[in-house]
This record gives structure tokens, sequence and C-alpha cells, in this order.
């Protein structure tokens, strides 16, 4: 007799075999009825008790939470709902859980109380089904960058150089908090801090994986990247997960190819291998939004909607056409957006992105050639002098996904960007050297792990997509 | 004609076709041999210039560590050491590379030059070749967990709780550094920085990983960990890379059975999957040592360690008895210890891992059943009161690759050992909310991937299997 996972016991094709298994009970119903699970499936075991044969206190421990060890016979399940159950002969409570203080009790729960308990709250169908497609995708990603060439690398978590800018940073240290040493000058002495240097958490690995694409040609991240931000919205994390491949020789078309093989691959991969999971949260989507006006609900059900971004082409739109088509669009007309566009070189907002994926283009579109000035130094300039090489893809429903670009490999051209924007050429002494020493055309994007994870769950709150949120006053667990 | 790595132009077997190929001279002989690399394997193309025809100018240009395009004919080749070769129509030289200033010339550089020189350092043969087996092993991880049922999580970086006690941890914060908002009472005032509380960067994953297999049932993280002690040694980080799996309904046997399977798997993959990778480190470790007297050398080389690892069992022995063992050594008894094995009790150094792996068994050992107070609170207490769940596996010339254990499931139990160590239940309430809804049995371990890195790559400085090293006084990069 072996212990088996309920994901294995489902998918026998032998039946009348004795098992043994492990789980926490869902429910007990009709003092018969042992809904188990044990995580490694959407899909719950029916355990049948035949009740004339135990304890009577015994059965009364089987509450919603209990874990439970579980001997019997595997077979035809003779109800609905199941192909197979087990009859039970042997049970064993591995522990108990109280009903009159579990929290996670067989009912709905808002998803703010299940926050307030993140450590219990994958013992609920959604958030174990959202979970495992966050794993799946984790999978998915390192999979397809192996398959195609690419080595994975770990750039820094605590980072010297603070020249990128991409946002507000955190500082680490180990100086007493309360009375730094200074300086003569009256300054903090980071001298004596653990690096020797003001250190900080990264914003992106992007630029260290530039020096490994130098050389290994193809590579990628896949780590945690941190903003000190103080912006508690249901689209931002103060930590959260980023991918950022880096590619030698490969210019922005090449770029904008990758992207979209890449998420078309990993959505592709969930859709074959996560079906059980996607098809509860896709009924979970549509019942959550039964309560919205028609209008406001998903044009698409979730797993159509992954369906369409697997089988269609990106829309490609340069910068310069998408300011034309919101120029002349009703919502600008007519003074509906916050931000009116008025003139080429203005930054896209989130109302534009939605207005041009959702209303004109009703695809994912990828926008590229933006105007430098809007844009970060390192990306390549383009002949017009103008505009860079960037691109950015925008998902229905999620706003930017991927945000990439050309960088620039002109070592003229970057110290004059550098300058202008008061970057020390000695904080990127080492940047610099990747176009002094056999530089080449290369580029690469970031692709945000946890909207990617929004997108293929459905959910519509980014503190839902990651085990344990960081946000503004909130770094609990 | 398509442009392709040079890993598949070496595993063509149509030649006379036309190919472009990009990458860097590597070295550039006679005027016409050019060894070419992209980074898609540690082999060169050998590219042919047939000099007369093209300019001088040119072929001056043609420099270690400049990058080329090229454009030729795949042929068989004439020489000796490679099967085919390109005969060169077209180059472009894409980037220079000075060869007055290029740091890494074609000859042999300190590996203390290279740390220097971090960011040109896989232009190398060796550093290529190890970041490439580092890249194998992570996938290797990853494809070795998702086959066998487990999911991955992502545990926060920033972390609230500071209960662990695993080491020092580095502060995040964004207050200011140098007069930070006081209480009433003179103290910082935390409730002003970002999370509302102070924040640490986190030592394990470990406490979080719990909660997620109490519901999915088989989980792991991959992910970076911080220590910020003050060891300048070759075997400590500052921030280095951890694999944490936690099962749930595992005992220390099975967590035995997992490590051992898991360590042979993925070791076994890069046998199988970098050959070439693993032969040119091989050849190097055993050239890096011939410079050693006898005694000091490796007594298997690198490919030939692995094997030994992958083919054979760990030795299973109790802290008790290797206790015995050592107390009874010949080192002990002749006081060639640092630290004589007196009494049952005693911490093992690593000059006593050593002897027991490289020594006595020869071959890697699992130790369980250590003394309960030198290790951790969570671990599982035994039935003599005295000793607990913990097991470390000890690999030869490494020390410690994996420290895990049982967890202590009861709720009463856990509960003594905390107020034993003045760890306040408030800090971990979630933690004991597993004991008290639903506890079972569980277990799981945690690896230090930079360990696993020098051991499949025979370097023995662990500055040199992570693309940026954090150490104490450097945040270089």
């Amino acid at each position: 007799m072996t212990t088996k996972s309920i994901a294995e016991l489902l998918s026998e094709d032998i039946i009348l075999q004795d098992v043994t298994v492990n789980g926490w009970v869902r429910t007990f119903r009709a003092n018969r009825f042992i809904a188990l699970n044990d995580g490694s499936t959407i899909n719950n075991i029916q355990c049948v008790v035949d009740f004339e044969n135990f304890d009577e206190a015994l059965l009364k421990r089987i509450t919603t939470g209990a874990a439970l060890q579980i001997k019997g016979e595997l077979v035809e399940s003779q109800g609905k709902g199941q192909s197979v159950e087990i009859q039970v002969k042997e049970l064993e409570v591995l522990g108990d859980s109280d009903p009159e203080t579990y929290p996670i009790q067989p009912k709905k729960h808002t998803f703010e109380f299940l926050r307030e308990n993140a450590h219990l709250r994958t013992r609920t169908n959604t958030f174990s089904a959202v979970m495992r497609l966050r794993s799946a995708l984790s999978f998915a990603i390192h999979k397809y960058f192996t398959e195609n060439g690419f080595y994975n690398m770990h750039t820094p978590i605590i980072t010297g150089s603070d020249a990128e800018g991409a946002g507000e940073m955190f500082r680490v240290s180990t100086l007493d908090a309360k009375k730094p040493p200074l300086t003569e000058d009256g300054e903090v002495n980071y001298k004596e801090d653990f690096f020797g240097k003001e250190t900080n958490l990264t914003v992106s690995g992007q630029l260290e994986a530039e020096t490994y694409a130098m050389s290994l040609g193809k590579v990628y991240t896949f780590g945690p990247t941190f903003r000190a931000e103080n912006s508690n919205t249901s689209r931002h994390l103060a930590e959260f997960w980023m991918i950022e491949p880096e590619v030698a020789f490969m210019d922005l078309a090449g770029n904008m190819d990758l992207a979209e093989d890449f998420l078309k691959s990993v959505l592709g991969y969930v859709l074959e291998n996560n079906k059980e999971d996607l098809e509860f949260l896709d009924k979970r989507l549509q019942d959550a939004e039964k309560s919205l006006p028609q209008a406001e609900r998903s044009p698409m059900n979730l797993i159509e909607k992954i369906k369409f971004v697997v089988d269609n082409n990106f829309k490609r739109v340069s910068y310069t056409e998408a300011i034309d088509i919101l120029r002349n669009s009703k919502p600008n007309k007519k003074k509906k957006f916050k931000y009116i566009i008025e003139e080429w070189g203005a930054d896209l907002q989130s109302e534009h992105e939605r207005y041009l994926v959702e209303k004109h283009f009703k695809c994912p579109v990828i926008l590229f050639d933006y105007p430098a000035n809007i844009k970060a130094f390192y990306m390549r300039l383009n002949e017009d002098g103008k505009t860079v090489r960037a691109m950015d893809i925008l998902f229905p429903g999620i706003g930017e996904m991927v945000g990439g670009s050309q960088r620039e490999e002109r070592l003229d051209v970057l110290k004059e960007k550098m300058k202008a924007l008061d970057i020390p050429e000695e904080e990127l002494w080492w940047y610099l050297d990747l176009r002094k020493y056999g530089t080449a055309v290369h580029s690469g994007f970031g692709l945000g792990f946890e909207r990617l994870v929004m997108f293929a769950t459905g959910m519509n709150n980014i503190r839902d997509v990651i085990p344990y949120p960081r946000t503004p006053q909130n770094a609990e667990f």
C-alpha cells in the first residue's frame, strides 16, 4: 500500500486497490462524505465513511481544516461529480481544526479578509488555483528560455549603483539606525557601513544583464525588484518579481518578435497544463462579474482571453501613429480623458493605453519608437534624433505588460546622454566598458511577473497573486 | 541565409551552406584564423580569412574582444581541432576592442583580477563555463521539483519578522538616514518607516514556505537570502541564493530521501547536458592542481567526483555515532583538531565535518538527530527529549551542502520552545496557526545554491560562482 497524492489517485485507472492518502478536510457531509484535499489539485477526493463502524467521538473531529490520514479502497464512485472515491477502512486525525475558531470556513470570504489571513488563504480553491498557476507560469518561463538558448543569471539584489533612476529605492544598511556615524562634514559616513558605501535594493537587473549578454549572448534574469513608492493601488507592489531577457546582436524588431513569442508560449503552456485551475478561475470570474452591469463585464471570459492572445498577432504601432489615433479619438475630443492628448511628445497614461488596447485595436498592442525625453537614458536613439527604439506591450485589462528597448551601443552617444541627465560616468564605468570593447547592437525587455499572473488568473488585485504582498504600511508575515 | 549561434553551427551536418554569424574575437592567428565565440558554447568557430581579399586596415581591427559579423560558407575544416569552419566572404567589425586597453587579453589572468573586472570575466572560458553550468543547475532544480509535483513559491525578501535567528540581518528603510524620526522615548520611530515597522532582508523563506506546504502539499522556494555577517572567507557571501523545499506529511527519513534524490538528479542533469563545459573545468582544475604537492590535490577529478555522488548512496549516520567516530579519531587523540571533541553535545566544526566526509567515510554523509540545543527552535523534538530531527548533508570539499529537519508540529511543544528562547508568540502568530488548524508532520531543507555550483564546477572561491558577489566592503557593479 503506497501513499499517493490526490492528483495521482484521481487519474488512476486501477481501481479496487488499497491506498493511503493524507490531506485536509474541505467539507464533511451527512456524517458520511469527506471531501479531502492535499493541494496537489483543485479537485477533492471523496472519502466515504461507513459511520456505524467508527467511533462517534472520532467522527466529530472531522471538521473543515482538520488533517487526516485515510486508508481504504479506491473504488468506482456511485455518486456523480467524481469517477473514483475511497471506501474508508482506517481514519486518523493528524491535526484537529476547531470549527469555532478556524478562520477558513466553507463559505465565501472576502479577498480582504483572506489577505489578512494570507498564511491560510491557499486553503481555498481560488488561492490554491492562483498559486499553482503562478508556479506553472514560473516554470514555463524557465523552460521557454532554456529551450531557446538563453542562460539564466542572478543579478544582484543589493546594489551600490543608483544610476538607473527607475524609481525610489529602499536603503540597505547595518549602521546604527538612531545614531549613524557621521563624516567631518556631518553627513552619514557610509564608509563605515557593511559594504563601505551607500547601498539600495535593486530596481532592475537590466544593466548587469547587459554585461552577460555581451559575453554569453542570450541571458535572462528572474528575480525580485523593489520600488519604495507610496502607491497604494491594486496594481503596485513595493516588492515584485521581474523577468528581464537581454540579447546580443538583436535589434528592436527582434525584441518585439521575442517578447510576443515568449508571451504566447508561456500562456500556451498554462492552457495546456493547468486546465482545471483555469476552468475554476474562469467560472469564478464569471460569477464575480454577474453582479456587475453588462457594460462593465469582461468582453471575453478568462480562457477565451488567454486563447485570444495566444492565437492572434499583436498589433505593432509607432508612438506617432498612436498619438494620431488618440488625438482623433472620441474621448479626447469630448474631453473624457483626464489627460487630453494635445501634441506629439505627451507621455501616455493608463487611460490612453487602455483606450488603444480595449477600444481601438481590441488586441495586445506593441507601441514603439517613443520620444527620447520620456524614456530611459540607455535606449538607442533613432536617426531622427528625437525618438528612441523603445517598445511597450499593452494588454487588455492590464495595461503595460512589457517594457523594453534596443540599447544605445554607441559610446559617444551614451556618454552625451548621461551627461545631459547628470549621471556620473564613474558610477557606470563598467556599463560604459561594454561600449568600449566589442560593442554591438543588443536589446531586451522587462516583464513584471505579477502582471502576467493577474492576466492568466483573472485576479484584479496584484496583492492576490503573490504569496505575501509588500505594500506601504504592510510587511506582515 | 540565416543567422545561427555558434553552438548550432558546430552541430550542423549540412555543410556548404551560406551562413551569418555574430560573435567576439578570442584570437586572430597568422592574419588568417579568427577564433570567434558568441557565448552559446565554450567552443569557438574558426573563421578563415583570405587576407589578400580584405583591406589591411580592416584586418588590423580584428583584435581580441572585438565584435564581428561574418558572412561566409560553412565548410568541412582542413585543420584539426574542429569539424567545420567558415570560409569568410564578408566581414564587418561591429565594435572595436583596443588591444592596448582591453583588460581581457588572451593570457592567464588571476581570479582576483577577474573579480575586479566581473563585468567582463564571462568573456573567458572559465567563467563562461561556470555561468552556463550555474544556469543549467538552476533549470535542473526547477525541472526536478516540477516533475515531482512541487509548486514553486516566492517567499518575501523584505521581512517584518526577525524571529528565525539564522543570522545577522540587513535593515531595509526609507527613513532619513541621518536624522530618523524618534518616538517620545527617543527611539527610532519605525511607525513612520515605509512599512510602518522595522524591516529586514530575509535570512530564509522556510517559515513562509511551511504555510504553503500546509495547503499545497509540496512547495519549494528558490530566491536570494542575506546574512550581514562580517565573514570575509572564500565560502561566505552576504547575498546568496537558496533553495528550500517543504513537504507536508513527510518525516525526517522522507526528507533525507528527497534531498539525496534531488542532489543526484540535478548533478546528473549537468553530467548529461553540460559535458563540454564540465570537461573544460575538469581540465582547468587538474592544471591548477599540478603545482600543488600530491597530498593536496583532489583525490578525484571533477567529473569523477560528480559521478561518484550520482552513483553512490549517501552514508546516513546519527550525530551520536559521529561523535563516537570523531572522539576516537586520530586527529582528535593527537589534538590536531582545533576544537577537540570531548563529549556528546559539542557543535561540529568544519574540520570535523571534513574529517568524516573526506577521511572516514569518503562519500557524502547525512548526519541526523542532533542535540536540540545546537539547532533551531522549529525542529521536531525526538522522544528522547534531547535530540531533534535535524539533518545536515556534508559533501567532500564543500562541507555542509544541505541543512534540514522535520518541523515541530505540536503546538504545545513549539510554544514551550519559543518561550525558552524568548521568541514572542505575537511575532509568529501565523506560524503557530499552522499547528492549531490541521497540523501534520512536515519537513524540509535548505540548500545554498552557490555551494552546489562550487561543487559542480570545481571552483573553490564562492565569489567566482555568482555574477556579482556581495561581501563586506564590496557591492561593486
